[in-house]
């Protein structure tokens, strides 16, 4: 089997995982990364066996005992697809300066406007949008969370409209410099850019979102509402998310009663970096009153994303079987 | 080869992480842990295959659908030596109750007063001490990162006088009953019973402690001013650390600024729950002022006496060399 040639540009929360991701799929071989200045990420990188391509200067690299393998163009020389996981914006100038020119195909990040992409892409609802497309965009943690479980219901159940609320955390729990550290910051835009991201993927559905910063590094928050267009049984929902691929449904009675505990839960499961990339759902907390159906889910905004990636590398290069290629991404990352 | 049948009773925060590390052992069975309710952290063990015995009632086990291999004294039957890590008090009270009567060894944690053990332990500064004994005690968390980096100061260039304070973490990242969640709170004892703790491994050394607790989860934090008996290169000092067992040297030149960036460090080294058993010393933060030594270091306060417990079975039952311990047990938990 010839194996997908990927490299990854950008490898900060998202590349550093999705570069790991890589490196466990038997039908994909990670050429390398590109590496800008040097930090403890490149010195685990390099530890690690994983390639070095630099971005600017390698005095750097050398004055820590690290040889870069090449230079960026040498990377992108080497391989069948670029996953960009750069900050917003970079992902869309890099397209222009480098991915067009190589002829390269490219997956982009969240943080770039959809038209990045000539697809917006959450595996399980619409892997073919991205079968042999040169440009996709893997859409952001949140709207991965929100597309995963709304996507179910609409698919089982049928949805008038969805209200949302994201409390999202105030900074990734490495990061020592964004916060708040003692507020809760509203997004001052309604409907919250959540909203119309989520339309990207679930292209009919009607949903409007507000969203607020919280002084917390552990997971998104999300609380729902949903008018259905029938009456639903809380029981009937919480099978429906049991059976939903990259959902876990959490219960206050296993002691899970906060973000906190599913990342603890997480780092007994053993998964790389204490990750939880399935959407987790409290089983107490899902209601419903006629045709309303209320839920809550927390989104680990580090992890949840990787498993999109590694699927749309594969949609991209021409995979056809969506259920195979999450069956072999899930397996590798421990996610039942 | 016979290996060391152990039980591990109370399975928190020290007690998963050692049960783990016991199974990582050659020289080692875990024959089981107690169970006392029904919650995620059983779920996993149960998962894993890991043997529960209950402490009190099944019921709230089998509701969940785990079937316990039995009671806590099937355990105590079939096992050489238990590590107790339930909380404070409770490990002496177990003493009395079931470790003497079934005249069993026992490990306790620093939690317990000095006097519940024959020794208190850190494996490289007292192994000896613990050999053959049928009770002892593995000091704290930040006892045994005093005593790992004082130690080696002591053994190279001799110290007159220490002071140390403590920034201890508010709670466990897991805990969401702890606080506090935005202040500092001064331990109001002085000293802090953590000087008088060092002196039950390091019985010579003058050190005066003080502590506060802050709102935050990530490690501990010592500041320490040493008065060495001669004047000290930083130089010097530093490379003594670096050769120290389960010390790590970070340095803000790899953008480890933070406590936060050791544990994402962590993380990416691929630890078991990203753990950071090394106590962690800033390589920029190591100064000195002819005989005033001063730096700063900071300690994972979850996993720090992990391997302290697994080389304190060994010397308890019999196993002489303390550097193949100590390397084994590295070695398996991937500790450089």
């Amino acid at each position: 089997m010839t194996k997908i040639k990927v490299g990854v540009v950008g490898y900060g929360t998202i590349g550093k995982r999705v570069a790991d991701a890589v490196r466990l799929q038997e039908d994909m071989e990670l050429v390398g990364i590109t590496g800008n200045t040097y930090n403890f990420r490149m010195e685990v990188a390099n530890d690690k066996g994983i390639k070095i391509f630099t971005v600017a200067d390698d005095a750097d690299f050398k004055a820590n005992n690290i040889t870069p393998a090449g230079k960026m163009q040498d990377l992108l020389n080497a391989v069948d697809i670029i996953v960009d996981c750069t900050p917003k914006k970079i992902g869309r100038a890099n397209k222009e300066k480098y991915y067009i020119p190589n002829k390269l195909k490219a997956i982009f990040q969240g943080g770039e406007k959809p038209d990045v992409g000539e697809a917006s892409f959450v595996a399980q609802c619409n892997y073919k949008e991205a079968l042999n497309k040169d440009y996709v965009r893997v859409v952001s943690c949140n709207t991965t969370g929100l597309s995963r479980t709304l996507h179910a219901l609409e698919e089982k159940f049928g949805i008038n409209s969805v209200t949302a609320t994201m409390i999202r955390r105030g900074a990734d729990p490495g990061d020592i410099h964004h916060g708040p550290i003692n507020a809760v910051v509203p997004v001052l835009e309604l409907p919250s850019h959540h909203g119309p991201d989520v339309k990207t993927v679930l292209k009919d559905l009607e949903i409007f979102t507000t969203a607020v910063s919280g002084s917390f590094t552990l997971m998104h928050f999300h609380t729902l509402v949903c008018e259905m267009k029938k009456k639903v049984d809380v029981k009937a929902v919480i099978e429906v998310f049991n059976n939903t691929p990259r959902v876990r449904v959490v219960r206050n009675a296993e002691k899970v009663r906060s973000t906190a505990e599913i990342m603890e839960l997480a780092k007994d499961l053993q998964r790389g970096r204490g990750d939880m990339p399935e959407i987790c759902i409290w089983e107490e907390a899902v209601g419903a009153h006629g045709k309303k159906l209320f839920y809550m889910q927390a989104i680990h905004q580090e992890s949840d994303v990787v498993p999109e990636n590694i699927d749309c590398i594969r949609a991209m290069m021409g995979f056809e079987d969506v259920e195979k290629s999450m069956e072999m991404t899930n397996k590798s990352l421990g996610i039942k």
